[in-house]
């Protein structure tokens, strides 16, 4: 059961995990080097709690209690209630949407292993069973049993917008994994869940180590390996060769992908724009609702 | 050519137009009286003007002259000089992107209109080349000769970005119209625009004036009506069956289509989604990136 705590100061350092939630600079050193990540709102707190984050803290005023009882009642965390008024000196921001927790992050598996077949849960999945032995009421999900076929590699994408609805894209229609490059931006960003919501969660990923040299190992372990660009010229995605593992490759919506990335790939792959479109010098899609077509490809074919 | 003025008063008459930018009810009221829209930045200002759209005037500060020296040889309209401190207490806020223009709507064929076939210009194009006799170095695009096929029918979406993000899916795809309900979004607000990136100027669009009745005119027109919805009971879209003449409704992201349409619709078409994410719980795809795949499916099919 989770222990309440009134807090009337906000410099109380026992709130310090949600200190300047607006200034990314700062979240990103404070979250990298504490293991932590915040989920905002009783709906992705929950999301976070059932796929095996531990929760640090919650923080909240009291008028929400109720609508969380019994999550609460399966957590051993405090929870800390403070007022509005403190709430918004310690955020730099209104909270309005409830509830924040402080989830502590789970170690993320290497490249290699996230592409080799599992017969036993993914490993990140381990985590998750040893953490909640004592929770029998937390559904863990059906772990996956078989090898990634279909997956996203994602060169820096440094918009944490664009990164969550890719997660929410690629959750929604059965994307296996997603591989990061070193410069993306963190799923477990609070904008990146929110916009996601909670399907970080949901979708394995991991982050490359080795920008100029990765993608020869996901090449390695047999996936063919294609890159989405606006140049009308290449491959219509509809008519490209496909096999039995694909891995996309999505760049930016300003840069695109890099043309490092481009001679790696085994074949340059278009969504084909029409032709009034052209004319009237329409741009391209934006970089999500080419992802929406490309994962709904990749995935029926 | 066009007229620069010097304007020191936000008070000036001459800058009513561009009051209030960020207040959506008094620019509603404002724009559908005066039959104007504001247009914002080079790039879109262009593509306003080059799609047959007056411009009633410009206002900017005098930085950004030299970047739109060749548009503004072939205006006849006044272009308003402001200081920064005018325009955002005139507008409201901080104008950073350059200039501003208030451009002149174009009336808007009717339903049945829309959807016949035109071997002449289609009607709201009559117009450009009439207010254009004078502009000899506009480019006008190719008319469509030929009936719309393939339409998006949106219900009731309030959201402006939703709105510009779907016209910049149509037109990248293809879509030949767009038909609105009585209470959708106006795609000519200031934000629905600017998301669009203009594409609200090269996909025709029409409004329904009658939610309960207008859609038997569109089936009268030949068209099938499919009912996009999340409920994957319906038919996988890739599926469904097609004909010549389709047009696809949607709804919003909360509410989705009401059930008065979905009753009217020939089939209720879904976009399934992984069972991984069912078991999960993972929400449907956002209504932009269900739009893009189901825009990919009817201009592919």
């Amino acid at each position: 059961m989770a222990e309440l705590v009134h807090i009337s100061d906000a410099a109380d350092p026992r709130l310090a995990d949600y200190v300047g939630l607006t200034d990314g600079q700062l979240r990103k050193s404070l979250e990298s080097e504490q293991g932590l990540f915040i989920a905002e709102g009783a709906k992705v707190i929950r999301r976070a709690v059932e796929t095996g984050h531990p929760a640090r803290s919650l923080m909240m005023t009291e008028k929400w209690l109720p609508s969380l009882a019994d999550l609460l009642a399966t957590l051993d965390c405090p929870v800390y209630l403070v007022s509005d008024a403190v709430a918004e000196s310690l955020t730099g921001f209104a909270v309005h949407r409830g509830a924040l927790a402080s989830m502590s992050r789970l170690p993320l598996p290497t490249l290699p292993t996230s592409l080799t077949p599992t017969t036993t849960p993914a490993p990140h999945r381990i985590l998750i069973l040893e953490d909640l032995t004592n929770h029998t009421n937390v559904d863990v999900p059906e772990q996956p049993t078989s090898e990634p076929k279909r997956i996203l590699i994602l060169e820096d994408l440094t918009n944490h917008t664009n990164v969550g609805a890719i997660f929410r894209c690629a959750a929604a229609l059965g994307v296996d994994l997603i591989v990061l490059s070193p410069r993306c931006a963190d799923p477990l960003y609070r904008r990146s869940v929110k916009v996601s919501m909670g399907a970080v969660f949901a979708v394995p990923y991991v982050r490359m180590t080795d920008w100029h040299n990765d993608l020869s190992v996901i090449r390695g372990a047999g996936f063919r390996l294609l890159a989405l660009t606006p140049d009308q010229d290449a491959v219509p995605f509809d008519k490209a060769e496909m096999g039995e593992k694909v891995a996309l490759m999505l760049g930016s919506e300003g840069d695109g992908l890099s043309s490092h990335w481009i001679k790696e790939a085994d074949e340059a792959v278009t969504i084909p724009m029409s032709a009034s479109a052209m004319a009237l010098g329409v741009d391209s899609l934006n970089v999500v609702a080419a992802t929406a077509i490309a994962c709904h490809s990749l995935v029926t074919r």
